[in-house]
């Protein structure tokens, strides 16, 4: 087994914003294109450099994101904007590849159940049809980011091992892609199941970049982003506000919040280049257009040394 | 600066329920006696031993808990059960040395405005008066745990340098206390503040054992338990379904919530002696009881490895 070293102070963790696809993706009412392309631009001017815009799916299956060509060609790119967008198939290559982005997610489920209810084939199968997206997207020199989700569990098979993550990573990191994204579909990631995944990945997969995606469904998703850092991981996922999540997990929240992550990492020596007031700003956006509270904590409490007013009287404080 | 051991996987971990002391407070409504004897006694039922159940304040500063002497009386107490009580003052050891109780717990402000506003006296005139209160409660074979609130940050003074948390620390070891429980009053306490107090302590009062208090009002609370167990500290106080909060910060949360802590434990190789499935039965009560959803995620979400209906369909995972 890798033995892990953890990721020095003062080093730079990079956060990618999911909150304009795995967020917006779970809303009933339509965003307004010009409405997302605010809230994207809002996100860029906080620091945050790279971000899942959109997903090229069918309207059909999503039809809240029917605009991803409208909202890429709207928004503003700064210097060192990284945007991807989730691809499910070849058409969805073809797309992301005449729209313009700098990289593609794409998903297979590390349990087969979930794989087949997913996007309808086993998971060698979505393996294999990943050759020619990938070729595509080669081609148009799009980096990959290879999707596993369920990689800390599954809704229907329960535990997954370890060893059918490091499989599917090694299979992406043959097919090319640059790095895996571990997606905690429905927040079953733990300290424990973390550490396991990672180290099963570095096993079989020397040198292929890790990212992590956690759901804060059961309160841990921050206390795994600890395991992350402890692991060396410094790629993490966050979705502004702690929009989105699971169609499984009634009550749940979604992502994790980016906010809270920056506020994280801030006081815990890391850097991520994001502002927390600005940060903090976009999540205010996102939450007037979506129309209802937003899970975040530090988006309700405000940053740590917000003062007080000293007039206020206290009792019986723990 | 004392160098930091973490806590090896599979020790124990206490966890101190503090949900009928310092949730209940802060409800506006009287829960009825008999209601707080049936929530301590499913508390106790989970497994937990620890257990903060009350107050010795005056009545009319918190009427919610001018039942503290019927509550101790009517909670059944488990082998192995050690009770602690909130005591201010010199009236309120005598009534806890009356009630029974194994422990007391003491209150004194790390932050000088905090204090004056909490108490109405200076941090070292809370301090002298303590001695009195210490050796009413020796003579009674009480233990003292001494708490330090706003030990992470103060809302009015902003940071608390760890060598006034340190200093308060020392003091209490002085007087015989046998621990001190670091109180994140307002939610400042991050990764970094936490380590900073725990190594000033352990440098100032070494061999006082150190207990942690951590609100998840900026949603960093478990990240700050993470932290903990690496500096080594076996003892956290939590509160079911995440019952309390602060009058200072609106829409706040409170304590970190005792399911999800004891979840996370479990996933982490540790080991409370707690229940998941019990305590999050004792959670729902307490809801009930509240009326109104408690912040707690496990509570929301259950445990990780509850399957899903293998008929529902899943669109566009992440």
């Amino acid at each position: 087994m890798a033995s892990a070293t953890p990721v020095p102070p003062g080093s730079h963790i990079t956060i990618c914003e999911v909150g304009p696809r795995d967020g917006f993706q779970n809303e009933k009412t339509f965003i307004p294109t010009a409405k997302k392309i605010e809230i994207v631009n809002a996100l860029f001017a906080s620091g945050l450099r790279h971000m899942q815009v959109t997903s090229f799916v069918s309207p059909r299956a999503v039809p809240q994101l029917a605009d991803a060509e409208e909202v890429l060609a709207g928004i503003d790119r700064p210097e060192g904007a990284f945007v991807t967008a989730l691809v499910p198939n070849l058409r969805g290559a073809e797309r992301a590849a005449g729209a313009g982005v700098d990289a593609v997610h794409t998903v297979v489920s590390a349990s087969e159940t979930h794989n087949l209810k997913n996007v309808n084939r086993p998971v060698d199968q979505s393996l294999s049809e990943f050759e020619a997206v990938f070729a595509t997207l080669d081609k148009a020199g799009i980096a990959i980011e290879g999707g596993i989700a369920t990689a800390f569990g599954c809704p229907f098979e329960g535990i997954v091992p370890p060893r059918q993550v490091a499989r599917i990573a090694k299979r992406y990191q043959e097919l090319g892609a640059s790095s895996v994204s571990l997606g905690d579909t429905t927040g079953m990631a733990t300290p424990l199941t973390v550490q396991a995944a990672i180290r099963a990945i570095r096993d079989a997969a020397p040198g292929l970049e890790i990212h992590l995606h956690f759901h804060n469904t059961r309160g841990v998703g921050l206390a795994c982003v600890m395991t992350g850092l402890s692991e060396g991981v410094t790629h993490y996922d966050a979705s502004v506000g702690g929009l989105g999540g699971c169609p499984f997990a009634a009550g749940a929240t979604g992502n994790i919040c980016t906010e809270d992550l920056v506020y994280l990492l801030q006081e815990s020596g890391y850097e991520s280049g994001v502002d927390l007031d600005k940060i903090i700003a976009a999540a205010t956006l996102t939450q007037e257009v979506i129309g209802r509270p937003l899970p975040g904590q530090v988006l309700k409490a405000g940053p740590r040394l917000k003062r007080h007013d000293p007039d206020l009287t206290v009792t019986a404080a723990g």
